[in-house]
């Protein structure tokens, strides 16, 4: 199994893939191309449909998008394992998880994931919204699962948020102490870590990154 | 079960679980709300954390975003049968949701729904590509499954393509041969027909869709 991820100090979505596939400890040979190259595209285009990471190989099966990516393993290969057992709960994940895909613009826009960089930013009044529902929605999970990930074990859910934790920590934002909770149970992660030291060592700049258009 | 819609005429996301409920005959009290009026709001807040549409109430449980409210009914109804069967077919199927899930913004930004009006549009380089992409993606499906779903059977990957089915139609935008039979084998469909019969009796005008800023 190949996974093809950008940058790791910039790509917030191949993050989600590359955590959810590590923390479960399933094999794969990890392909890293630097963003915004002719190799980028020219490697992608052999296989996929789509020139974006992250990108999975699987024998003859190709897998592209980090959501779909997620779901693939956690049905090919944890026999449902990524997602709360519970159903109640299990719908709860999947609509915080597609929510996160979908939404969240203005943040994703203003504050590029960059994780070598420590930033201040002026927040638009969407950006600040966005903040606030991503505060009330790891607070919530905290009161009910304190000091745990966001349903108790690891799930898909918890990959899904790790790019904004890291956002979050980078532009110093504040939050309510039971999000704060929450942020600093990530980035104890050993995984997480592994992807943090990673990523310091990397050199490349992507300029579209840096000047504050997010790559997503 | 209680499903919140929005205007039949201009809410995408609510036609996705619409759709995928009604295609699949799951039984739901269907809850519609004039979009952008204190009402919908109001009405959201009294049992959901994110006020937007659709958003399904079964018995204990609030489950909102259409991709997620596509995959618990899945889950909890239908025995994974809105999914292809077969491992490697599910696992595109799900890609290509995702893909539309969090992506092709030019073309919602440029093309919001209003299935009552016939429309001209310019379109920008970013919305051509994503047009291309979404014939591309019609069409090789149509190469494996000629005159039928993306998947053969209908999945939820068909729901969750529909309102862009609308979109070409009512922008007259030109597809390739096969695209454009894949597009005929989804309007053809009764439970869709409902669909546009109920949206063409809305008299609501819900300004920022008719401005061409997408409320998706
Ligand atoms: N919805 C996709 C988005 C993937 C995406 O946009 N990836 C960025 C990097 S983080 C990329 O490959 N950009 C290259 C490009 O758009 O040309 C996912 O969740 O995987
Ligand atoms: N990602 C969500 C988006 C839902 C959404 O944005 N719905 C629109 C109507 S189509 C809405 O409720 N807008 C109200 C608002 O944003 O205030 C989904 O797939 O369900």
């Amino acid at each position: 199994m190949q996974l093809f991820i950008g940058n790791k100090n910039y790509s917030t979505w191949s993050l989600r893939a590359w955590y959810l596939m590590s923390k479960f400890n399933i094999k794969f040979a990890e392909q890293q191309l630097v963003l915004d190259t002719p190799e980028f595209y020219d490697t992608l285009k052999n296989s996929f449909a789509v020139q974006k990471v992250p990108a999975l190989i699987d024998g003859d099966l190709q897998v592209w998008d980090s959501l779909a990516i997620c779901e693939y393993i956690n049905d090919a290969y944890l026999s449902n394992a990524a997602w709360p057992i519970d159903s109640a709960q299990r719908a709860t994940a999947r609509s915080l998880s597609a929510e996160m895909h979908s939404s969240f613009m203005a943040l994703r826009n203003e504050m590029p994931m960059n994780i070598r960089a420590t930033r201040e930013v002026e927040l638009s009044a969407a950006a600040k919204k966005d903040l606030a529902r991503i505060d009330e929605i790891f607070a919530i999970q905290q009161a009910r699962y304190p000091n745990a990930w966001l349903f108790g074990e690891f799930s898909i859910a918890d990959a899904m948020y790790a790019p904004v934790v890291f956002r979050l920590k980078t532009y110093q934002i504040s939050l309510s102490t039971a999000a704060e909770q929450y942020c600093q149970h990530v980035l104890n992660c050993p995984t997480l870590q592994q992807w943090i030291t990673e990523s310091s060592k990397e050199t490349d700049i992507v300029a579209c990154d840096e000047a504050g258009i997010d790559a997503i």
